[in-house]
């Protein structure tokens, strides 16, 4: 008889998924390789959907078809389904073809009832455990099948547990769980009217029927609704040959990597028990040994068992989680997966696997998540420690710092002269804190969002940070805090992971960085295939000397505001704003000039022979002012008061401010130009590329790149020297990618602003929203990821194209780059690359991720192309 | 001999404006009509270019056209350029193809020299006249063509008057104006080192070349440079016989419009004076006569005129402005132009032209400026009047207003319920004035920009309104304030034209609107051509009915927020907003339910028959609230900090609180359909449409919506009433334009909200950008006009033509309308109708500007599809 719907494990092929479900293929898989896998055999996904297809009833065939296999199987076996002696038990298990953990069904042991209980008990030598095996089944089998809450089979073993005086079911000898059996025959006759059905092919019919129904259970149909998956599938259902590994000193079960998964080292990884179940195992009652030493106690097996992890890996051409049973002698496979692992393992295992000539170096990139390696490269919590969280707040600045609270910068700055480690703790900061933060290990704030000063000083800074942790609540008389209800003096010690926003009393233990020769191994790979360049956010010579490090191929954002915010400059910067008269801005302004010069002259020179991108100003002037109230004179205050802006956002910032006060961009233009020319004086190859912010019109970036070669000129004139330079455009308001074809006929290249765009094209304050409804937006499933974070393809992402599109149109072969934080984000990254992009900038921390996130964008650019997409 | 360079005026043609320039053809256009023009020649534009063209020499052969020209000239009118006996004079004036007022040089009197002046004295009788036209040819000349500065010239007659004891020239005797002629003479000399040419046909021939070097003047290059005319057009020059009116009793001068220019009745109107010139009656020093007295006094000359009159209104086709000057008893006409009129006259004379057969209707229609309806509308100042003016702010709302200056709203009220006119004068106002703003005529503020809430509630209520007078500074103590350096006390007449942004002191004389039948025959020609319908922005049922009554086919947006606004709910929408638990928050809601639905019953009933746009709630909730500190609890302090934004304009507001706040939403859509329900059963065609505003995501949309239809189905069930409603979406944030498509899906139809559009296309704080720096984008011509007043077609209005397309394909025969400010705007009513949009909503006070402006866009839309464009 052809089968239509039911197909044994040996017959099966794993490019069947559709067909077998995801369990079944893979059984189907191991078994080909002629592992010994418990015989059993898959009935088909297409039995299911006939199944509802005809009105919710096993279609015809299919129960002739299970009936043929499971003789097959009792006879493959020489045991029998519900025989008195050794009898056959089996599972049931659901399967689709895509992945939905613990949505459907599953029932053990099927094929119990009293009389091959007793034969379980013979063949075993252990009626407790029969008697268990019993219990747990017409408890599980009940529950799906017949639906009776769990929780009365639960309330039976409670009262049991305390008749007898026991803590744990395992504890209940023979005679008290063969009252709980019976209790529990004695509930499903009362709740069904009818006993519990004791003929073992009906308990399968049931089982199969229970698990077709579960495709439609309502939590089954929600995990479609969200991961998108057609509700017409269904699943398929697994019947396999239980084994038991606790069938005497001749059985035992295990779990073993391939690999060890924390390293990535060769060499089996793993533990095992003598004598016991998986369950075992798990519940920690005996100490499971490592794997190891089964290879003096039990050669044979180890042996047997090496040779298929190695069969396994070389088929799966990866690092494999194994599950196996030993009963009475004979060795069990009962699944293979692909094995979770650490972020250094994954990368260990790629290129090793690639050294080992299993896998492709296209491969080996594909196999590591990007996002992984962030934690690589920051200090982290060690995953073993115990932690005291007390709050969590947001994630500003990833990694882990540990430190004594303090409330204050200048204090901060003073303790940390002393040696000490501190943590900086303020409701929000400002300008004035910045020596607070540079003294600090980190930063934590009771308020503000990940785009507030803190988030991104510290973010700047490469140090670790968590904001807007509002569960902090100062005292009013300072000195101190209550975090969660929680007292928290100043000089108290506190941990943060800026990678979570987890907030921890006392001391963490951190695991530091170490970057493996795997990992540089790895990134080389990535930089020969990727086609984005990648460069670094950075504003100092040390973030710069870092980037450079960590392999950015130049700078794609200096922000010059930054400099202004320095301890030493904000006066200066201040009084700059507040000048009354022309003539006291530029005083104020030729005071700064040198200042500006040393710092580009100092991060040209960390980048030589690399581009850098120099950010004119960008923010609002009220932003290096304090709260007008804190002014002196009344003239200042009422200055300060007519910078104050209904939508800073929005406001007089960027170029606009190059139009209104041309002379500030001038001030900034000669600083860049006059380092420049000191540079080339002294031999040194420098790139300047000058970028106006917040361009939107034509006219706008035409006038202030006027101003920008009138002053490049007259440097030039005036030292003798020329260079090279270049003058672009941030592109980060939506008009801007409108009109991008006029725009690139005045620019020399892009680089998308993409928060800023972001925020323009949805309407959203990045602020505002992540306080006030964008966790509503995500929990409605109304966003599917925070667009701050992951790049809004629909949206901002047809803006992108458009402008790429007009900017190549005005300019032909126009550079352009992304300068956002999604520049450091791998979904937005292949994004870009798709959009045609030049490359990407980011923090340098984010680098190595985006290095490998732009490869792994080329790869799957290829791989569409080949599959004609 | 052909002419190449030279062509008399009688030879000209009127289409040949680039050969001779707009003046020339002019000229050639009445001579050809046999009108009796001063004979002359035109030197063509073609000279200019090759005169540049030949390094700024005479082209070959000119000198001669020229001389040839002017020799049949003497001969015509049998007078010789010099001679010393009725000598000819002539004027020399410039005139391009493009219009360039004032930009370029005249001189008049052309041919005097001391021979010539005594032949000139001896034909006037008057010598003195004969002396004046002297030393201002002299003048001229000698500033014109030699570069002599105007003022040395000054001082030579400033010091003649005091030697004479005389204020003013004219006064000046015979033997004095000798002296000054003399002294004119002393001073070219002295300058240029040689005399003053004397010889005629030399002043000629610089006075033509100086013409042409006045084409490359700084000031003309600058115009050009402004009005994008092309620089190597040229200039032509004119060369006409001087005639003179004040030759005896049988000349004289005068002016005449073919129609009334002031309220457009025909007959000729105008004034003339016997034995004069035409400065005599600019002067002022005597006092001209009404043209119908001519008719009397000189009875053959006044038939002349009529008949000239009517020959050319029928050649032009529109009331025209003529001058004309009587010699000896003959007349000439110097010129004919079209006539400057008031807006009733304008619309009067389109009308009536149609009605006497000279236009079409569709003619008529594109005669009228939409924008000068707008003073129809409102009470205007009486353009005769004297104003002091005190200060000029924003023009936030036309009209003009006079009233007592209070200070508060309570006495505004108070004031106003006892019969008094009151000005309501604020540094800005809140939702606590909405009173004042309701009793007072008009309001001033000095702080606030074009949408600032005095500015949106005052052009709601059709009440004038100037915003942002910063001239305004208020005494620290009250009871007053200083307005450009005056004091202004409370009580004091105080009056504002919100036409133009204008304050004057004490009352100012005003003109009541009053809406002519000609007006009315022109909108109903409107109707009858546009395509675009034309709703209203109303929030009252009085409003509707203003609206109706300008005929508007429905609202096109009906702010909920504003009935928030109102004295008796802010309590209970603040109690709604600070609620601690759902449960005091719904009672507040309960409260507010029957207050809207009472709103909304009357608005519908106003507008029966026609669709009502209804926009649920829009503001952040703070809004609402007073400044924190206001508030008595520490409670409701908190929860009112909490609410405060960095950029409210990018932050919690819009659908952004119907998803977050769903039971705002559900009470506001339950009072719509209730209202609606009450309508049905009395009868009333009531025709809601709810508005969902802000929406960028498709899922915004349809998890609101999916709420507004259960809402409908609830309100059904309960009353047993079925009704039509529309749900459909502002697209107010770019990717909303974006994703239109999908958008549509979900929604009846769009209204764009072009004002919050603009603000996120360009990433402009409307406020902001227009207190701080968008002066300096419109003085550096970086902007042409205003964005937020006129529609930025590439930028704002391509996101508007992808929204179109958009939500065209993904809901074919989508309504889609503009509810924002630009919805009354011509020129960007222009562009709405080209973009395809179904309507445009504007505030009822510039529906019948809309409805004219759409018929124009037809009109035009019309023509460019007859030129192929």
């Amino acid at each position: 008889m052809t089968s239509r719907y039911v197909f044994r494990f040996q017959d099966g092929r794993a490019d069947r998924r559709e067909i077998l479900g995801g369990k079944g293929a893979n059984l189907a898989e191991m078994s080909r390789l002629g592992l010994p896998v418990p015989p059993g055999f898959t009935i088909s996904t297409a039995a299911c959907r006939d199944y509802y297809r005809e009105g919710r009833q096993f279609p015809a065939g299919l129960q002739e078809e299970v009936d043929q296999a499971l003789e097959e199987l009792e006879g493959t076996l020489g045991r029998k389904l519900g025989a008195a002696r050794d009898p056959l038990l089996v599972s049931v298990r659901s399967g689709a073809a895509a992945s939905m953990p613990g949505m459907m069904d599953t029932i053990l042991n099927l094929g119990l009832n009293p009389r091959a209980g007793e034969g379980l008990a013979q063949v075993a030598g252990d009626r407790a455990f029969a008697l268990d095996c019993q219990r747990r089944f017409v408890q599980m089998f009940s529950d799906v099948v017949l639906s009776i809450p769990h929780k009365l089979f639960e309330e039976i073993l409670a009262a049991r547990r305390e008749l007898e005086g026991v803590k744990h079911d395992r504890e209940l000898d023979e005679e008290a769980l063969q009252a709980v059996v019976e209790g529990f025959l004695s509930l499903v006759r009362e709740k069904t009217g009818r006993p519990f059905p004791e003929d073992p092919r009906e308990q399968l019919r049931l089982a199969v029927r229970a698990v077709f129904e579960s495709w439609n259970n309502q939590r089954a149909i929600i995990y479609r609704e969200l991961h998108g998956i057609p509700h017409d599938l269904g699943t398929a259902v697994n019947v396999q040959a239980m084994v038991f590994g606790n069938r005497g000193s001749d059985s035992g079960t295990g779990v073993l990597f391939t690999r060890n998964p924390s390293t990535g080292e060769t060499g089996l990884y793993g533990e095992y028990l003598l004598n016991a179940q998986g369950e075992d195992v798990v519940a920690g009652i005996r100490t499971p040994r490592p794997i190891t030493e089964l290879a003096g106690e039990w050669p044979e097996v180890y042996a047997e068992l090496e040779r298929y992890a190695g069969l396994l890996e070389a088929h799966y051409r990866d690092l494999q989680d194994i599950e196996f049973t030993v009963e009475q002698g004979k060795l069990y496979i009962l699944q293979t997966r692909a094995g979770k692992r650490t972020a250094a393992a994954s990368i260990r295992v790629a290129v090793d696997l690639v050294g080992e000539g299993r896998i492709s170096r296209e491969e080996a990139l594909q196999r590591v998540d990007p996002e992984s390696i962030d934690r690589l490269l920051h200090p982290a919590i060690d995953p073993r420690a115990r932690l005291e969280v007390l709050a969590t707040g947001l994630p500003a600045s990833p990694g882990a710092a540990t430190g004594r609270v303090t409330l204050d910068s200048d204090a901060a700055q003073a303790l940390a002269e002393a040696g000490e480690k501190v943590l900086l703790v303020r409701p929000e900061t400002t300008p004035d804190d910045i020596h607070g933060i540079v003294a600090a290990q980190g930063v934590l704030t009771s308020r503000g969002g990940m785009t507030c000063h803190a988030a991104i000083v510290a973010r700047g800074m490469g140090k670790p940070c968590v904001v807007g942790c509002e569960a902090i609540h100062f005292h009013p008389d300072g000195g101190g805090f209550r975090i969660g209800g929680e007292p928290v003096r100043e000089g108290d010690l506190l941990s943060i992971d800026g990678s979570t926003g987890r907030v921890m009393r006392g001391e963490v233990p951190l695991v530091q960085p170490d970057l493996s020769p795997a990992f540089r191994t790895l990134l080389e790979w990535a930089d020969a295939v990727r086609e984005l360049g990648v460069r670094a956010n950075a504003d100092t010579p040390a973030d710069a000397a870092r980037a450079r490090e960590f392999g950015a191929q130049g700078i794609g954002l200096c922000r010059t505001e930054h400099m202004f915010m320095a301890q030493d400059r904000l006066p200066v910067v201040q009084a700059m704003i507040l000048a009354e008269t022309a003539e006291e801005r530029g005083k104020a302004l030729d005071r700064l000039l040198p200042m500006q010069r040393g710092d580009f002259e100092g991060i040209l020179e960390a980048m030589q022979g690399l581009p850098v991108t120099i950010r004119l100003l960008d923010p609002p002037l009220h932003e290096f002012l304090p709260d007008p109230d804190e002014l002196e004179t009344p003239d200042d205050k009422r200055r300060a008061r007519a910078l104050q802006e209904a939508n800073p956002m929005l406001g007089h910032r960027g170029v606009r401010l190059g139009i209104s006060h041309p002379e500030i961009y001038a001030m900034q233009a000669r600083a860049i130009f006059e380092a420049t020319v000191t540079l080339v004086e002294r031999g040194i190859d420098a790139r300047p590329e000058v970028m106006i912010p917040l361009v939107g019109l034509e006219g706008e970036l035409a006038s202030t790149r006027e101003q920008v070669e009138k002053v490049a000129a007259e440097v030039m004139a005036a030292r003798g020297v020329t260079f090279e330079y270049l003058v672009g455009t941030m592109i980060e308001v939506p008009r801007a990618c409108l009109v991008a074809d006029a725009i690139a006929a005045r620019a020399d290249f892009f680089s998308f602003g993409t928060n800023d765009l972001t925020q323009t094209t949805f309407g959203f304050s990045r602020d505002d929203a992540e306080a006030k409804f964008l966790h509503c937006y995500l929990n409605a499933g109304i966003l599917k990821d925070n667009p701050f974070m992951v790049l809004d393809a629909d949206g901002v992402g047809s803006l992108v194209r458009m402008a790429v599109e007009g900017g190549r149109r005005g300019r032909p072969g126009l550079k352009i780059g992304v300068c956002g934080e999604h520049g450091g984000d791998p979904a937005s990254i292949a994004f870009f690359h798709q959009a045609g992009l030049d490359y990407v900038s980011c923090s340098p921390f984010r680098v190595p991720i985006a290095r490998l996130a732009a490869a792994q964008a080329t790869l799957q650019g290829r791989e569409a192309w080949r599959a004609g997409v």
